[in-house]
C-alpha cells in the first residue's frame, strides 16, 4: 500500500519530492507536544496548488488520509497523522507572492515561517502581529489559530486573516473572502477555514492583515509580591483603555528559569508589557497612568522605558522559557496548559492552579497572556515516575474543567488536536459538537483530511 | 393557509402575541431599501428562547418560511419575508440579561436596539462600537455583519461577537464560542452564523465585546480641495500608525446636505475624524502628527480639538445625512451604494465613482468610512423617470463590479441580501458559492429560514 501511494505521488510531483524513507517519515510523525508519535506513508513537498490538488484528488480517490504539515511545532498533535496516509509538507510553498504594501497587507504561501515572512516585511515597515512565540509556519498557524503575547493588542490568526485560497477535501480549489477589510458578502468561510486545523481544507495561500511596524515602543516590567496583585494590575491597565500591545504574567518560577540562562531579574511575580505608539509622547502619557495602576495594586517595582537591547532580552527570556526548562530537566516529561477564560476570572483561575500545584505536588511554572485571560502551565515529572506523569494529565484536566466553568476555553490558542477532543462537549454542548459534526461531514465526507483531529467520529 | 399557520403560532406564544392584521403585516413586509414589499403570512412576538424553538419547529413540519425582524433598518432586503410565512420580530425579547462589567462584555436578547443599549451600557463606563448610523436591533447587527463610523478602530460586528445562542433551523437550541476573548476550541461557529442574514439560525442570545468610553477624545476636521487629496490623506493617517476612532470622507454635495439642516461647513471634500486615548496628552499627540499629514496631503483647512457640543454636532450631521436628502427630494427613488476595497485602491474607486456621477448624469453624493474602503453613494431620480431609475441601478452595478476588479467586496457592511446575490459568483467564484450552498443545505435543508437571501437555488 504505501508503494503505491508513493509511487502515485510521485507521479504528481516528480520522484524527488516524495520519500516512504525510515527518517523522513519519523520526523513527520510527532509534533513538539507529548502526543504519541504516528508515521505517516508517504511525505510529499508539493510545489503549487494544483499539485496539491491533484494529491487531494488521488487521496480522495483512494480513501488515504491527508495531513498537512508546517513547522512540527504544534502543542496538541495537531499535525500528527494519527491514520498514516500522506503527509503534505509545505516546505517548498514558502514564497511571498506580494506585498500590499499601502494596504498593509500580505499574499504568502502556507509555508513560510512566521520569523522568515517577518523580517522580510520589516523591510516595508510593516509586521504581522500574532507571535506564537514558536516559529511556526503560516499555514500552521492559520489551521491552529495561533496567537501569542501581541495578540492582546493585534488579534489572534483569525482576527489577521482576510482571504484564503483553500483545496477542500474534494480536489477543488476555492477562494473565499477578499481583499477588503469589511466584508459582508455571504457566509464567512474564511473563519471557519482558520482553526480547523486542516480538518475542512487544506490553505495553500493566505492574505494577511499587517500592522505598521510601531515608531515607537516602551517595553515595562511590573513586579509584585504576590499573583493576584499582579493580576488585578492587570485588570486596571486592560480597564483604563490604554492598550497594551502585550502583557505577560510570569510567576516567581517561570521568572526563575528565564533568569537561568537570559534575564536578572527580581524572583517574583512580574508583568511583562509592552506600548506601541505613533510618538513618544503619546507612549509617556500612557506609562504614567499604567504605573500608577501598578503602583496601586501593590506593584513593589516598576521599571519602564528599557531600550531596544534590554526589550529584546526580555522577549528572548520570554520566548526561552520552555525551552529552558526543558534543558533543565532533560529526563522529564512535559505537560503544557493552554486554558482561557474571561478576564475578570484570570486571577480565580491563576489562584486556583496556584493552589493544584501545592495540593498535587506538582512541579512546574505558571505564566501566560494575562491580558486576554490566557493562562499556560508547563508541568514536568521524572519519565520513569508513571503515578506522577498520570498527575500531570489529572493537573492538566482539572485546569481545564476549572476554566470552562469560568466561562473560558478548554484551548485559547494551541487548538484542539488530539488532546483536547475530550473537553470538547463539556464546553459547548452536544446541539454545538453535532453541528461541528456536520460541518465537518459535509466538507469531508471520507474523512480523509487531518482525520482524528477537533471532531473525531 | 394563513389562518392555520396563525393559529398554531398564537398557541405557543398566546393570542395576543400573533398576528395577520394588515397593519402588521404591511409594516413587516419592507425594510429601507427600495426592493419591493412581500407581506408575510403571521408576525409573531415571541418571550424567549423556548417559544423561538417552537416556532420553529412548527415550521419545519410545515415547511413554512420564518424571517427575523429586528428594526426593520437593513438597506439590501435583508429582512423582507419573500416567501410569506413568518416574521419572528423579536421586539419583546430585548433585554440586556448580563453585563460583565470586569470583561467589558455584555450578553443581550437580540431583540434590543443599539442605541438603547448604549445608553445603558453608558452607566457603566462601557459601550458597543459598530456604530451602524441606524437604531438597529442587535439581532439584525449581527445578521447583517453590521458596521459604520467606529469600525476603522473597533471592527465591525464579527470582530466583537464572542458567544451566541442559536436555534437552528430544525428547532434545537446550541451555543456558539465561549466568554473568553480567545478561542481555538474547534469550528468557529460564531462567526459563520454572524453575517448568514438569519438563513442558517435565528440568534436568540449574544454576548459582545464591549470597549471601555474613551476617557479623552477629540474630532478633527480636515478640508480639501479635491477628493484625490482627501484619500490620500486617508492613507497617510492610517499608514502613520495612529489608529483615528472614525475616519469619515464626505463630498462637497454631502456637506452641502448635513449644512441644510445641521452644520456649517465648508462645501469642500473632507475628512471627518475622531481619536480616542486614555490622556489627553496622547491623543494631542497624535493630533500634531495627523495635521501634519493633512497639510502635507494639501488641506486647505484642519480644525481639531472640537468640544462635545461640536462633535456630537458633527455627528448628528454625518447620520442624519441620508434623511436630509431624502427629504429634500421626497418625490424621488433612491438607491445607497455599499461597497469596500482595500484602502489603497479607496482613492481609485472615488475617482471611478466620481466620474460616472458625470459620465451618467446622475444626482448624487459620495461619502464613506474611509478608514476601512468603505465606499457609499445615495443617488436619486424622479420616481416616474423610468429610464433614469434604470441608470440608477447601472451605477450601483458599475460600481459594484469596479470595486470587485479593485480586490474589494460587493458589499461591506450592508449584507447581500436580495440586491447584492448577482454579483457573488464574480466576487467570490463558483466554487466558494458552491460551498456556501452546501453550507445552506446543510444547516436548513428545507430552505426555511429567510428563503431567497445570501445564497438563493
Amino acid at each position: 500500500m504505501r508503494e503505491e501511494i508513493l509511487k502515485a505521488i510521485q507521479e504528481i510531483v516528480g520522484e524527488e519530492h516524495a520519500s516512504s524513507a525510515e527518517s523522513i517519515i519519523h520526523t513527520h510523525g510527532k509534533d513538539q507536544s507529548d502526543h504519541e508519535r504516528h508515521l505517516p506513508d508517504v511525505v510529499v513537498w508539493p510545489e503549487n496548488t494544483e499539485q496539491v490538488s491533484q494529491i487531494v484528488k488521488y487521496a480522495a480517490a483512494h480513501q488515504v488520509a491527508i495531513t498537512g504539515w508546517g513547522a512540527g511545532s504544534s502543542l496538541e498533535g495537531n499535525s500528527i497523522p494519527v491514520k498514516g496516509g500522506i503527509v503534505i509538507n509545505f516546505g517548498r510553498m514558502n514564497k511571498i507572492l506580494k506585498v500590499h504594501e499601502g494596504d498593509f497587507q500580505v499574499t504568502v504561501q502556507p509555508g513560510i515561517f512566521y520569523k522568515d515572512m517577518n523580517k522580510s516585511l520589516a523591510r516595508h515597515g510593516l509586521f504581522f502581529p500574532p507571535d506564537p512565540g514558536a516559529n511556526a509556519s503560516i499555514g500552521g498557524m492559520v489551521a491552529n489559530n495561533a496567537a501569542g503575547t501581541r495578540t492582546v493588542k493585534y488579534g489572534a490568526t483569525r482576527d489577521n486573516v482576510l482571504a484564503l485560497e483553500v483545496v477542500l477535501p474534494s480536489g477543488e480549489v476555492i477562494r473565499t473572502g477578499s481583499r477588503s477589510i469589511k466584508q459582508s458578502a455571504g457566509y464567512d468561510l474564511t473563519h471557519l477555514i482558520v482553526g480547523s486545523e486542516g480538518t475542512l481544507g487544506l490553505v495553500t495561500e493566505a492574505t494577511l492583515k499587517l500592522s505598521p511596524l510601531p515608531e515607537h515602543f516602551s517595553a515595562v516590567l511590573a513586579t509584585f509580591e504576590t499573583t493576584e496583585e499582579a493580576a488585578n494590575a492587570v485588570y486596571g491597565v486592560i480597564g483604563s483603555g490604554v492598550g497594551p500591545a502585550a502583557l505577560e504574567l510570569l510567576d516567581s518560577e517561570a521568572i526563575r528559569f528565564m533568569n537561568m540562562r537570559v534575564t536578572d531579574l527580581p524572583e517574583k511575580p512580574t508583568l511583562l508589557m509592552e506600548f506601541h505608539g505613533a510618538t513618544a509622547a503619546s507612549i509617556n502619557a500612557e506609562l504614567e497612568l499604567v504605573e500608577e495602576i501598578c503602583e496601586e495594586c501593590g506593584s513593589v517595582r516598576f521599571e519602564a522605558g528599557a531600550g531596544r537591547d534590554e526589550r529584546d532580552r526580555l522577549w528572548e527570556g520570554r520566548h526561552a522559557l520552555g525551552e529552558i526548562l526543558f534543558s533543565v530537566y532533560p529526563e522529564s516529561n512535559y505537560m503544557i496548559t493552554d486554558v482561557s477564560v474571561p478576564i475578570s476570572e484570570f486571577p480565580v483561575l491563576a489562584a486556583y492552579t496556584n493552589g493544584l500545584f501545592d495540593e498535587m505536588d506538582i512541579q512546574g511554572t505558571l505564566f501566560g497572556h494575562a491580558g486576554d485571560g490566557n493562562l499556560h502551565t508547563t508541568t514536568f515529572a521524572p519519565k520513569d515516575d508513571a503515578a506522577k506523569n498520570a498527575d500531570l494529565h489529572e493537573f492538566n484536566s482539572r485546569v481545564v474543567q476549572k476554566a470552562i466553568e469560568l466561562d473560558g476555553t478548554c484551548t485559547g490558542e494551541h487548538g484542539v488536536g488530539i488532546g483536547k477532543q475530550k473537553y470538547m462537549v463539556y464546553e459547548h454542548g452536544e446541539g454545538a459538537i453535532e453541528t461541528m459534526k456536520t460541518v465537518k461531514k459535509m466538507f469531508d465526507p471520507n474523512n480523509i483530511f487531518n482525520p482524528g483531529k477537533v471532531i473525531s467520529f
